[in-house]
């Protein structure tokens, strides 16, 4: 196990951050491109950040607290963020998505400071028996996963122009 | 073709702010992890970005203006910051990277400003012919592609640590 909780903390807490350095006032064809149909654009991933906050990590980490294995979490819906109709500009949505995440983490702390359990389990819809710190971890991973998918979303627009170095680029492995 | 000057600073003037917010202040732990040996950490991913300003980037575009198709470009050596025997700092290595970026954008844009042909060509030693703009948008791409690395390095070290969640996160897909 490699996970700490202090450690964890450090990334959840950069995440904001790091996406509002890359994003903020970046032309508007940088923030739209996506990866095709029916795939998500650097907004609609900060949306989805937000939803997260929302609906996903600490509400599971307080109902597996409370309900222990007795009941699953509620589902999450992972595509409702695309349901919401109102354009926010993308500054507009980092501001937002920085300040809940704090709210988060602030509630996270209190949560450890009262004595968190790391390995008290509840249970997943799907997976069935998961660890706090399991779900934590995953919020980190999440955190992660979705840096490198709008890293990797913004290359993909240039994969022509870079002529024959598309085989020397990463990031653009298909 | 989706390249345009502007657009492409605007990535290359970000990078070395996001790596600095990602990591700058990190526990040594999530600098020096890699994915195994011969594998790169965050802290020889900034060594190998800073090679690239002195060597790379700049200096090819100025050899392809200068010399065309008529000389393949010396070739880089994409091992060679692995030779610096002295340690410093992930937060030193972010601030040289910063400045050395800066310095290089102040060359990119007086030449832009120069009058820049975007069409010219040059020799690469493996590939044969390419565009200056080619060389331009690989640069931007190697950004992305490197941040990307980083952020899928930090993932793996709680591979195990998520637990089931593995299945549903991206940047963990072998």
């Amino acid at each position: 196990m490699k996970f700490d909780f202090h450690e964890a903390i450090e990334i959840l807490e950069r995440t904001p951050g790091t996406l509002e350095t890359l994003l903020s006032g970046l032309s508007p064809d940088w923030v739209a491109c996506n990866e095709g149909e029916g795939t998500w654009n650097a907004s609609e991933v900060i949306d989805h950040l937000i939803e997260g906050e929302k609906t996903n990590w600490i509400p599971r980490l307080e109902f597996l607290l409370l309900e222990g294995e007795s009941k699953p979490f509620p589902p999450f819906d992972r595509f409702s963020h695309l349901n919401d109709a109102e354009e926010k500009s993308i500054e507009y949505k980092l501001h937002e998505f920085g300040i809940i995440r704090k709210e988060s983490l602030a509630k996270l702390r209190s949560i450890f400071e009262s004595g968190l359990d790391l390995e008290k389990t509840g249970t997943h819809p799907a997976f069935g028996q998961v660890k706090a710190r399991e779900l934590i971890s995953t919020w980190v991973v999440h955190d992660l996963t979705h840096i490198s998918q709008i890293v990797r979303v913004m290359a993909e627009r240039y994969r022509a122009d870079v002529g024959p170095w598309v085989e020397y680029l990463g990031v653009l492995k298909k």
